[in-house]
């Protein structure tokens, strides 16, 4: 019934008929506040405007709900990105358009992070994105883990070329051949850099966000005098990662190590941030890897210490990718749609004026225009959605299924008593509902505020219950496959071999998501082998 | 004798042997105050520090100095985007690596713009580079004005792919392969949308910035209901980039229509901004289409209007690009190097410390440190360099050469009068020196902020003058070719055909910039045929 095919017409053509036949107080009866979107099937296709040719009805009509989250999450997720604009598939298998609503909440993941690597000393560049074929076979790890996906560039200017490009899937090679150049003495160092970009990756099982062919993300280099320093590095950069989940996205995430298995191509050691998604699959969210000196002996990038000796530099290498917008849909939506904590929503709060008589119209629109305009000046993300093509059950609905974490109703009687009703998207009905808010600017914008960082909380603990909820100690094998079998994360003593980790992965499908930094204390024993263990495992099934 | 090359080491290796061996009361006496930098090839080649091989001693003694302007532009031009390690050549011929300083002015191009883009209505958002071969053939002009220049994809995953895929040389194919998607009904227009993004195109003669195999811009694309409108948006958005190039970068561009043979292939109507560089020549440097119908035919994009009728949609497309970074370089630098608008500088101000003993260190540093915090907290972008392991003679030259708009030095001296010293970049020696500016924040803020407009204001007069004194008004095609041959721009009625235009090129290397908006009143004669013409065109030699 519910596609889950991305090929959506854009929600403006959702709509209703022609507003011209339809006048508003008419529509506005058809259309109640929570009344599903279904209702717009009564809509006859006789009378429907000119772009709605009967094959177009039935798409509006199997597009109009977005699926119950616990009834297919992988259905849902594609209808939430359908319904609340935020990609589309490209024509090319794997790729994905960005549409301006998913752009924006990438934009508030850059601007936060970017100005977090300049404060830590990075500065941005920008490297080319076709590296010769022959760098990446230099570092021996890195070439086995990158080429089975690799795109190959093989014709310029109708050329064919003497040495195959390699579209970037990361930039570590090209890097360090720029290094070598850079780098001379132990004075250039420690080099810090940063560089916003898109990457290729010949994926073969695509998933909007979460894993496409080419996606968008930051990739952080740097090049150190010591191991010491590069493995302060690649933790400080992690615990940046953190925080941002934790603090901007409410999304609270796992830190920890990654299993030598699990380790990126090329690197000593893989730190990883892991969220738990709403199917509690979970999500690598973003890696910092200590990548030693195993780029910097394949490329020479070498320095002279202050000694005059001839040292190879110490490196890591940082990303985020536009994945996390797709980890904050499946951390946070509800059947209603997408839900935004609100330090990362471009739109923090939805102004909707309702009015009958075009009498009221003016006292009301100018009502939630001095509320726009207080909200705005007070650095609040408001929109004022003033169209009067809809009605307001459908801005309702629709801004909730985009996520808007507060609305802000204003209608005659509002205007009476100079209040507003405000309705927090993440508690649904009535008990969400607050009457009688002052318009007063000052107590209107206080109130926002505290609104809204009771949501960005609230988001969190709610996510952090149910991340804490669905992890399991266990303490043998079976325990594991249980509890990966029941669907939850396996937290677990572990010092088993490789061949004993690939097991696992065979029999129950889960990997090794990492060694979280937060360990119990205590005498551990490993959960497969009965050995003494170090440390505890997380196991999960993950994207 | 200067290398063209821009395989340098970085600048922080031009330095003096270690600093351990020469203390800094030594190196001082050494390095004096607009001493040029061949100074340095005293340092004999047995005590220098490990890194200083003597190969690389001859690297260092032919970089050291930047190739007057006067002398060869485009030696000069190399030399500064070297020395002021703006960029440098990628392992690929014809890409560029974006170094730091460099990426730090395209990054103030994108944050003006980037508000300018949002102000007037679109959305960023992001389409795949991957592009169909069968797109590019779609729009008859677009295809024979990009196929020699295109980079193709052919194998992805390890296998050949079926349909080449082509690396976008820009995007307007693929996005009215969206916009078929999306565009449903008039309600859904305009559509304005504008995307931050990498380019390739296949050139054969490349040059950092200005025409490389890969380059960054912003591409806006759009889609309207009726031509007045898109013709409308197209002249806007020129409009902000002539805004842009003269308030922000002090060039004084001119903006007007491209010829037929020169408009954008696949573009009704081209409008340009051109800019004259140090040496003359023009540069394009930001276009804004008017693409009619060409592409919405194409590909079928249309949309219901009010009265049902299916239309196709009527389109623009824009971009600027990090040529501009090119031309800030050209237009405004000079022997010394590199000379930033204040506007557009990453740094506006660099607090250069300077003392004797170590006594006198500890308060003029933080007196420095105190005029730091003034600056920055009044909003001025500020950097103090403060490291003892350069002189204050070596980082004047250094950041003379990075085109800092304004230099505050500060002494021993300095401190017990409570003032400072400071420097203007574009007015050389003693005349663009004041001594005794008051230390105190209020004063010297004003003070720094007053200077650096008039610097701004400055550097746009010199440019607009040196611009006007270099355009010949002619009214035959003798002398168009005298005042091209000369090395400046000819401005001459114009009525003549494409094949006169055609000959023009080929006898003169010339060709139309544009016809400029700005045209003369009266009655016009073509300077080609005799003729009545309507506009006058202005020729020049290109980048």
């Amino acid at each position: 019934m519910v596609s889950s095919s991305l090929r959506l017409p854009s929600l403006t053509s959702l709509l209703f008929p022609a507003t011209t036949r339809y006048p508003a107080t008419l529509r506005r009866t058809v259309c109640l506040r929570n009344r599903p979107l279904s209702g717009f099937a009564t809509a006859p296709s006789g009378t429907a405007s000119p772009e709605t040719k009967s094959s177009e009805v039935d798409r509006l009509r199997s597009d109009r709900a977005v699926t119950p989250r616990s009834q297919d999450f992988n259905a849902w997720y594609l209808d939430v990105i359908a319904s609340a604009e935020l990609a589309d598939y490209g024509p090319v298998r794997g790729t994905m358009v960005i549409r301006p609503y998913g752009y924006a909440i990438w934009e508030a993941i850059q601007d936060y992070l970017n100005v977090k690597f300049k404060e830590t000393g990075h500065s941005n560049m920008y490297f080319p994105q076709f590296i010769p074929y022959s760098f990446i076979e230099k570092e021996a790890s890195h070439v086995e883990g990158f080429s089975p996906e690799l795109a190959l560039v093989t014709v310029g200017g109708g050329k064919e070329l003497e040495e195959k490009l390699v579209v970037r899937p990361t930039s570590e090679t090209i890097v360090n051949h720029m290094f070598t150049q850079w780098i001379h003495s132990y004075r250039d160092l420690p080099l810090m850099i940063n560089q916003w970009a898109n990457v290729t990756r010949w994926e073969m099982r695509t998933k909007p966000f979460i894993r496409t062919l080419e996606f968008l993300w930051q990739e952080g280099h740097t090049a150190h005098a010591t191991p010491e320093e590069a493995e302060k590095e690649a933790k400080q950069m992690i615990e940046i990662y953190t925080r941002f989940a934790f603090e901007q996205t409410a999304i609270p995430v796992i830190p920890g190590r990654k299993s030598k298995l699990e380790t990126f191509a090329g690197a000593d050691i893989t730190y990883t941030i892991e969220a738990m998604m709403g199917d509690r699959k979970a999500l690598q969210a973003g890696t910092s890897h200590n990548l030693g000196q195993n780029f910097s002996r394949a490329f020479g990038t070498q320095f002279a210490d202050e000694n005059g000796e001839r040292q190879h530099v110490w490196q890591t290498s940082w990303a985020v990718s536009t994945r996390f917008v797709g980890g904050i849909i499946m951390t946070h939506g509800d059947d209603t749609g997408l839900m935004l904590p609100p330090k990362i929503a471009p739109i923090q709060v939805v102004i909707v004026p309702i009015w009958k008589k075009d009498t009221e119209k003016t006292g009301v629109l100018s009502a939630a225009s001095s509320v726009k305009e207080a909200l705005q000046t007070a650095g609040v993300r408001v929109k004022l959605d003033d169209t009067d093509q809809r009605t307001p059950g459908w801005k309702f609905n629709f801004w909730e299924m985009k996520g808007i974490p507060l609305r802000i109703e204003i209608g005659p009687r509002d205007v009476s008593s100079n209040s507003v009703v405000v309705s927090r998207r993440d508690v649904p009905g009535k008990a969400g509902k607050v009457f009688g808010i002052s318009m007063e600017p000052s107590t209107l914008v206080a109130y926002v505020k505290e609104k809204l960082d009771e949501i960005q909380t609230s988001l969190l603990e709610k996510a952090l219950s149910f991340r804490d909820s669905n992890i399991v100690d266990v303490n043998s094998y079976a325990e594991l496959k249980d509890a990966i079998s029941s669907g939850k994360w396996a937290r677990g003593p572990w010092s088993a071999s490789d061949a004993d980790e690939q097991r696992v992965k065979e029999e129950t499908g889960a990997t090794i998501r990492c060694f979280p930094f937060e360990q119990t204390q205590g005498t551990k024993t490993c959960l497969m082998t009965g050995n003494p263990a170090e440390e505890v495992a997380i196991f999960a099934k993950s994207y």
